[in-house]
């Protein structure tokens, strides 16, 4: 266990309110949070989630800043504290996309005495808000960090909460790289169900349905404004990645139309061998 | 629960070997099986799935038949063993595709003394084989029943067998109408799950998924042999409903590529909206 710190939580959602349980639950280190809803800081008061909402001093004593809310609203947030943070201050996010963030960041980090490491935790649900964060969703679960920059020490400082917060890797990559695989493991699902339950046979569905049903449309309700943010701020990549999907999903349809048992039946191989190989 | 009855279960797959587990297991029943493969029919003798081998007496004893084959096995079957059923006898079967099997089955039970009921359980895992069968994917699961034409009685064996191994409800439908909701829970999912599964990006996912990227993949290696058969006997609404999810997923593709967030977030409210409304 590291010497205890000081982490200040911006945002304190389904991700922020889940990371301050698990420093909380695995740490003794001193949590605060700042959120813009006071129920949803008293929640984290009440639930002992927190020790407190963070006020000025809190944050320019900060050790370690966890940014926990839109990736605008994350540059936001440090346009107007960045500035003030300590020397040595590691400020880190959890935003899901990250080459356009980065690049506003660094840009930002340049002009104050912080350094900033970008981070995702791979991990999530179907539900958002304080109410729902749970630090359970982390066990086992990869953390993705892109270091952009930023020192060792620093960089091992991130790694190192996310080990304590129950995570069972720690994966290194750039901005781009992250966004360019996310797309595909995680934007294209997204779209995927929600383009999914637009079928009139949606309204159909009970009594026929099954599990596969429940997984491709499980993440179908999702929060509108968070994710129409992240797929435009990953526009090429995701646009490529659905371009991949429909031409492939064209080749089964091709496939089918034909009626023709055997090029049906190599497509279905290549993808078991696919999905064998790759787990 | 029911006067025993002498139960066949021809095919003891990850279904015909769930069903002959699930009736050991909740029912007083005799089940025989019959399987090409003299191992399954081992070890379903060795784990008390089944009371023994069907012969040639068993089978035209037999109270009730559940076919647990591929549609066209199904068909070879009571093409060569139909005769022989006794009077009353009530055949039914568990395949995912209802239009053309029962088309097949009416006319082949008007030559027999035996009735025939179509069934599908809906329920089922990504591995298949005896070994993989398990009397719990049955619990609270939807087991579908299109009667074609059969008197009430055999219909209400039928049904009275599913509740009694387990599963939550019955719904009663027509083949056609069987099939068209059925490319939508369960054909798109499997067709999406291999279509998704060939993108090059998906080497590199390890690291780099949750959640998403499990759920929509899982079923991405199946029997190429059955499911190729299932796809081509429901060509024309599998087809049908695969042009929907390509017309939709093109509807998001074009909200992100044109960059604005306004239609982006109203497509998702309107799946968002679909997911709620269905469930």
């Amino acid at each position: 266990m590291s010497a205890p710190k000081q982490i200040v939580i911006v945002g304190l959602g389904l991700i922020g309110g889940s990371i301050a349980k698990a420093l909380k639950q695995h740490t003794g280190h001193k949590v605060y949070g700042i959120d813009q809803d006071e129920g949803a800081l008293l929640d984290a008061c009440s639930c002992g989630a927190i020790d407190g909402k963070a006020g000025p001093q809190e944050l320019r004593e900060a050790d370690v800043v966890y940014l926990c809310v839109y990736p605008q609203g994350a540059l936001a947030f440090m346009e107007e504290h960045g500035v003030g943070l300590k020397e040595g201050c590691i400020v880190t996010d959890t935003c899901g996309v990250k080459a356009h963030l980065c690049t506003g960041m660094e840009r930002l980090a340049a002009a104050g005495r912080y350094v900033f490491v970008a981070g995702h935790p791979m991990a999530g649900k179907e539900h958002s808000g304080f109410a729902a964060s749970d630090p359970s969703i982390f066990v086992g679960a990869s953390y993705i960090i892109a270091p952009c920059g930023a020192p060792g020490w620093a960089v091992e400082v991130v790694e190192g909460l996310a080990l304590d917060m129950g995570f069972g890797q720690i994966v290194y990559t750039t901005p781009q790289r992250h966004d360019k695989i996310i797309a595909f493991t995680s934007q294209v699902p997204h779209v995927l169900a929600c383009a999914y339950v637009l079928s009139p046979r949606c309204q159909e569905h009970k009594g026929f349905s099954a599990g596969s049903y429940r997984d491709v449309s499980r993440v179908a309700d999702i929060n509108d404004g968070l994710w129409a943010r992240l797929f435009l701020d990953n526009r090429e990549a995701l646009t490529q990645e659905l371009d991949q999907l429909i031409g492939d999903l064209g080749r089964f349809r091709e496939a089918i139309a034909a009626g023709e048992e055997e090029p049906l039946r190599a497509l279905l191989r290549q993808a078991g061998d696919a999905k064998r190989e790759n787990g």
